[in-house]
């Protein structure tokens, strides 16, 4: 590999520099075949060991250690184009939908679109500020949901606004209806806050559904909140069971 | 602060350095206070502001930064006595129970111990592979929790045994029964797989009722798995609706 070409790859940790060269990255033998096979567009695959085309570049070792941004490398690296992805309010109906105010941390955002994934979410709304879905931290905790899972970033209320008032907006708040005895629809957009802050005020006024996961017992006992990616999981899957 | 009480501090990110010293590290004003108010017994508390009582030790922010396990330095760090825990098979009986087989990273096992609080489990059975509970990071990403969850290490194999076949022992697997419509009694041993193997097949022939956590549609759609922590979430969850 040149000079070039490895700064290239180590840059891509920066969501500047990813913007600035369209690409990202993703490891690992499962994810970049997951990718290959996807509607996403593979530039470049370097790896040390098995199979990736005649596009691939078989790299030693050492230099798959100083591209990696895993702490341990694997034997296979893609660069990725980042897709164009479009929101098309009207295409949210019928939908289950998740809205991110402030999201940070990028394992939270990965497990988020993981299990978004799972449970058939095909888009998910970010605020400017959350976590960037092509981080290569994001890209390898989705485990392979990044292919089915569309992730549109920009004015969150201007996003959950424009479902047209038509889509229910539910969203978590310790003040909210017990989300196990709640009416729960099979479309809507669901908005999860960020682990400090929680839910910002400006969209707090579009929710119209507040909803709450209940502890157990009931009375309080100490705990005061849930990581963001288990409230998610746990009204993605009480949402679905209803279906 | 003397360069011997920064090696000791900074030593601590070592599982048998802890285990030597039988100290851990907490950081952070609100997690230091809670296991100042806790039954643990808090041996020092090093700060840059605020007031935590005679035993405490003004630092430089500089100091701070050098002590600190965290990428940001907060403004007060704590050694504090790894407790002993005694597991008691009899104590398990009426309460729901998890166990973890192998779960080794250790934002997942924070995470797991938090939402454990949440839910009202009090005890966790954890195989010798598990990430250690009073690792930095898992600490940090209990918020608090692991001041009232006790998590037990051993053969994992022998501490769900030894709960004396009286209580039923669940586990999620993909042949597993739909959750959503399996019956879940108040009390029982939910097990977790780690999440590159699963359930290790000696601890699966301990698990009397499998379950699954049906993906949505339920036709295959290409995501395989869950994050340990969201199916843990979901499960515990699904548990404590029926009470």
């Amino acid at each position: 590999m040149t000079k070039n070409e490895i700064q290239l790859v180590r840059s891509l940790d920066d969501k500047r520099s990813r913007e600035e060269a369209g690409l990202f990255v993703a490891e690992g033998e499962k994810l970049v075949m997951e990718l290959m096979a996807s509607d996403f567009r593979v530039q470049r695959v370097y790896y040390t060991e098995g199979n990736f085309g005649p596009d691939a570049e078989c790299v030693s070792p050492k230099e798959m250690g100083r591209i990696s941004h895993l702490k341990t490398a694997t034997d296979c690296l893609a660069l990725v184009e980042i897709p164009v992805r479009k929101l098309d309010p009207a295409m949210l109906r019928g939908r289950l939908t998740l809205a991110l105010d402030g999201v940070q941390n990028p394992g939270n955002m990965g497990t988020v679109i993981r299990l978004a994934d799972w449970f058939g979410i095909r888009d998910i709304l970010c605020s400017a500020d959350c976590a960037d879905c092509f981080n290569p931290k994001v890209v390898q905790a989705t485990m392979g949901a990044i292919t089915r899972v569309a992730v549109h970033y920009g004015d969150l209320g201007t996003m959950i606004a424009g479902t047209g008032d038509s889509l229910p907006v539910y969203g978590t708040f310790l003040e909210g209806e017990n989300i196990y005895g709640a009416p729960l629809p099979a479309e809507g957009v669901i908005v999860l806050g960020s682990e400090g802050r929680g839910i910002s005020p400006e969209i707090e006024r579009l929710v119209g559904h507040k909803l709450f996961i209940p502890p157990y017992p009931p009375e309080s006992h100490g705990a005061e909140s849930l990581n963001v990616a288990v409230a998610a999981a746990i009204v993605c899957s009480e949402f679905r069971r209803r279906q």
